[in-house]
């Protein structure tokens, strides 16, 4: 099931900032396979649905195995049937 | 891997009301075997998170295969490793 | 403009329990006259939408004045013009 | 009080595709006077709290007048007190 969605990792129990937590799983998320783009609220991604949740538990495992004691994750899916879905597409008219 | 998550499911492209279809993907999401808590605004859920990504993904075949032309589903993922997470935790302090 | 709407705040930079801050917000956003409803990952609201805005800043200064120096607030609002937006109808085929 | 944020305008009974509502609201933010970056999941920005909520109301009203009948909004919003928020310091250490 050919996918596009938005991932948003919020770690808890690190403090103030959390970038260095934020940008470790958008690497990890590129690292899966999936076609990513990181803007200011996430990372974007396309690319099979199981793909996608390997990809989370990774992030999820590795963040905790790494010291973040708690993970908030918001993530948006998209899937369509009259046509494949593509984050390029979700802009460009003709994409 | 246990997890507390919230599930909202947005059919589009089936006009205004999307009442049936978002009841669907709920005893679709209850019939996985996750413990449910249906509210206004989605289902809540705990309980393994590969059995939440096969619910997931149930939901999204079966309503495409009932007539749903698109989907978007938006999903908020908690873990933590300090206790173990449960919906009931996250609202009473000695659950 | 008439709303529904559901509100889950985040605070970071507080440590890994946030009970004792979700509470407040919500206790805060029942205070401002919105009809509220808890549930384990958010507090779904019912009301005015200028009403929303002005609890969602007082939820936001509040708990900075009180100590949590960073807040993650997600929020979904419904409005529609085919008839009146209740939480009481997203459940409810009647309502 | 000052935010960064992103903005998911979701248009329900317009049919399938839906970019041509979700452009309008993009340019209605645009034109509020926030800073805005566009992305292929929704628009994130950065200003105040108050421009914020009044373009979210004009958002709804606009396309409702233009004809869509029923919008779901997802809206995250960040303020924190150890420094400015804001859109390039998410991604930006010595932003």
């Amino acid at each position: 099931m050919k996918v596009v969605a938005e991932v948003q990792v919020i770690p808890l129990g690190v403090g103030v900032s959390v970038r260095k937590q934020v940008m470790r799983a958008h690497r990890l998320l590129e690292e899966s396979g999936l076609k990513c783009e990181l803007h200011a609220y996430g990372t974007n991604v396309e690319g099979d649905f199981d793909t996608l949740c390997a990809a989370l538990k990774k992030v999820h495992e590795t963040l905790h195995a790494e010291g973040v004691p708690r993970l908030s994750t918001a993530i948006k899916i998209g899937t369509r049937t009259d046509k494949e879905p593509t984050l390029h597409g979700k802009l460009h008219p003709d994409g």
